[in-house]
């Protein structure tokens, strides 16, 4: 970290940060420039975590240099980390897929939707029971009659499933029912629920939020690793800026950042960028070729009935037509899926 | 709710929506344009939510008319809503000042602080016990610790309380303690969290989110108040930009768009948005300007030795100075602050 | 066209708005719904636009449903169109690749990069002799010495060129030297700019602004077509959002919706959204298999020395690994690329 | 300027770097932290602004310390800036009020607005000639004839006149007839029209981008300053952002940061960020209690017949109450406005 000093600032006011900072075990090092003073801070700045030094005479502004996160950081693990879903690895040479309905609706239509996806290549079954709504009036989620048909799906087609929690009561519902547990961006900065899915070492399937920055984003991710759960697998899904002509703006570049900051695998979702079905395919293909780990891609036996989100969710055959394009553009980029 | 058809839609396209929106007991009303046909739907749009009437064949989009929320309307509810916090009127003619420390550190903190706010004319004390924070290794709270001494602070000083909540167990835990609750930003869309404070009938401070619209917000709002609960204000606190010279933007605009749309009283978090306390009081007079009920404003009786948020807390006198402006700026606009 | 009416609104407010809607030639069609009445406009909107409707007594809002740009639209023109830059076509089978460095900065430089992209493919030599720069105390381009030395380096490699305008002196001294004019993101609603290169029938590539919509973008093109001047290519270079690990946050959404609304060919600068040449392979990939026309790549033949966004822009033998590349995905979503 | 290394950057990388600062006439100061070496550069980094430092091996980023911009800056200019516009002062103890139509569209509607501000306590009459549009197919003003009707409604009033400029053209015919040129949203980085009002020496009003940052406002201020106009007055009139309910959010934070970093005096326009007249006068407000030197409002005198923003207008008694208002504010803050 470096403290900038405001132009004028005097001596006794640089004295007295070198001592607080000595007095912590840090060490000051002193930069004069020709308009203002400079302080470098050496050390393991955590023990700064409560000191306010934005307050003290003199100082202008804070600069902060390496990152805040250190569990979730490739510096600390610069190799890869590979998670395991149930036996599904993600984060390797192999590309994962995640697919199912926005939300679970009957038993017809996620064993449908199970059967569908598997057929064409996906590995993961995802189906939402709590369904975190805009409107307390929209539909809402089956709950834990939905988990319930979640996992009759999964003994059905042998895929291993996703399931998003929304509160400690979800979590602890999700638990006996689902192998990965997502965070769902409204929840990437609720940190009860994050630190809940770190004690239980269950996979964590993370999205972005919508404003959440990537650094943000990596300290959600370090509230997990902290409590001791590292299967953290990232998502993202698009944030909020200006444009409407789609549902979110998908931030791809998220991607190469990301690979270079962390050892997390990152799996991008097109359906909730584009927010219309006709957008989801060139999405989903531009994601694997900018490098991503995988894609968890809404598709529905019948989106035309669907309860929620119909206009975003893909129809079997046009989820089949994007796996073969997927597959061929794994291979470009060094990675392998198998329809 | 319209909707428009694609350029070149067929008859029985229109006649199949027709029949489907009959059917649910709503009417259907066809313009014809030169270029496109749009359908007007008629009656009440809540049967609509199950119905994805955006993937039937013909149509391009959906252009709500009506707002989501009901409860939080000013349709629904004409008159401006006055909340009642222990005795405390918000959204009368008084305007209310909410103040005290970012987080409470201690005993001494937070009594010190109530006594001087309350001395300049704040109604309502502030303290966090539950610290939502970006990273996991910064300063979390002292939790029920830290609510017990704001109730002490509140003893000592008359002043009522109000405090954020992050979690169900927090909501329990603070339900004993404090006078009102706060929902911070990044809970806006935490929706169990909304629905637990709305069975409570405690009243609540409704923080609007970094990226939350107006829309949204008040959709929020309409969670806490579907339950029962209508004591429900309505918080600014600038949202996220690309600009960082400002911690937040500070939306100034939401106060007469929401006086517009909603009942419900809305006050203004200036030192969020400013980041920095030197820009807090230019914040804080242009909030009341614009015709904020109020406003929430962190204050320490020492600053430079705060825990969390350091830079944007306001010392004793500088928040005295700014009650004084606040009481003379309330009565050009037709509201009254006693300092 | 929409009016929604206010809640509560007239029957006389109602025909006054009828009555000067015929007065246009236009019809209106009346819906009352159980809250408001709407009045769908039909004919030509145009008439309307210097028609203050929205200040009418009674009237809520306006809801356009149709695009306000017609020559650019698909309606109009539902085929794609193919761009002729001197003999290389843009919008067809084959995608385009546009390559160089940000700016010319010397005769061996510039020659230098002109026979090191084309061997890996390009088509097209970009190279910047009037830069738009943030600070005027930056490097502000060789104006027309640069572009005398662009036109040699087409010369000595075959190639075409396209530099970018910033002034309508700079049209005109550019027109002697280069094969298409570029707008820069800062100019896109520079009118005046925008109507000066339509007049001139030159080919066109108009980038998309930092706070750009698909529609205003569109909007711009329309500006150059309705002066007679067909010949417009776009480019999606990224927008500014709250995000600030890449320059800009480059939005592959609009490929789609490009294509979905326009018969305009569209390409992708990753170099500008990237901001550093380690992400710039990943997101020039990811816009091929979005379904891009083409690119324009930042290359210098030493990144090093560059006067010029110098982290940007990647070195041959990088380039020469992604053309490869693209080569390979082309074929995935139907298009071809020769390397 | 602080050049921070890689974690694990070689002696060698550093040392490279250090002569090469030296070669230049500026100093480095070395950091050595236990995880990465940063190095201050001392002296004028001017001399650095064509060398790709960034680029150089071991290089992970530079951090500025100091704003690029000089003559701008408060660090060059402390005392405030007060800036003469044919006699009417701004930046001193008097706010200035600008107001009139958004365009001129007659002899009677640009005097009956001159004669209706003036007596309201407006200084400076406002009126479009050059008007950018979205769209080509929307009213574009009347152009010289409409300044030649300006400049007969200052003549029938005593009011001093701005008018917006567009592009060289434009500044040449209304170097003429206005008194102060405004530099348009669209146009704050055009950079040659900012060079072209830099030479002419008439007090320039120059409008912030949608998605301008500070810090490139004041760059777009110091192209103007550097050709020798320092009459520069800032106008603040909203951002681009997610949220719609209003045309753009007033980002009313930017005057304290302006007042902190800069000497220039700085104005709001409600008008634009408001979009709707009804939001406009909370807004106004609140800008004068935040610290603003003055406003520019769009004011017609037959809102309903405007040509262009008719919804935005305020009708002439609205504005004489919201100058009342005004007046009363603006002694609170410590400022003066007859009325």
């Amino acid at each position: 970290m470096i403290i900038v000093m405001k132009p004028g600032s005097k001596e006794n006011e640089i004295s007295d940060i070198t001592r607080v900072l000595e007095s912590l075990g840090l060490s000051a090092h002193i930069s004069k420039g020709t308009q203002v003073t400079i302080i470098g801070v050496i050390g393991d700045k955590r023990v700064l975590r409560d000191v306010p030094l934005e307050m003290m005479p003199g100082v202008d502004k804070l600069v902060p240099i390496v990152e805040s996160y250190k569990l979730a950081s490739r510096t600390f693990k610069p190799e890869p980390s590979i998670i395991d879903v149930g036996g599904v690895k993600i984060g390797g040479r192999e590309l994962v897929m995640m697919a199912g309905p926005c939300a679970v609706e009957s038993r017809e239509q996620i064993i449908e939707a199970a059967l569908a996806v598997k057929k064409s290549g996906a590995q993961v079954l995802r189906g939402g029971a709590f369904k975190p709504r805009t409107s307390p009036y929209a539909f809402q989620g089956l709950e834990e009659e939905g988990l319930k048909l979640l996992k009759e799906a999964k003994d059905a087609s042998g895929l291993v499933t996703v399931s998003e929690v929304t509160s400690e009561r979800a979590v602890e519902i999700a638990n006996d029912y689902v192998d990965m547990f997502q965070i769902g961006a409204r929840n990437v900065q609720n940190f009860q629920l994050l630190r809940e899915v770190g004690r239980l070492k269950k996979p964590v399937l993370l999205k972005r939020g919508a404003s959440t920055t990537v650094d943000e984003w990596l300290n959600a991710a370090e509230y997990i690793i902290s409590e001791g759960n590292y299967s953290v697998v990232l998502c993202e899904r698009g944030i909020r800026t200006f444009e409407t002509a789609t549902r979110n703006t998908l931030d791809l570049g998220s991607i190469p950042v990301i690979k270079n900051s962390s050892h997390l695998p990152i799996i991008v979702d097109p359906s909730h960028a584009a927010g219309k079905s006709q957008y989801v395919p060139a999405l989903a293909k531009a994601a694997i070729a900018a490098g991503a780990d995988g894609l968890i891609v809404e598709v529905h036996p019948n989106p035309r009935c669907a309860l929620s989100d119909a206009s975003q969710q893909l129809a079997p055959d046009a989820f089949d037509a994007l796996c073969k394009d997927i597959s061929k553009i794994a291979e470009i980029v060094g990675r392998e899926f198998k329809v």
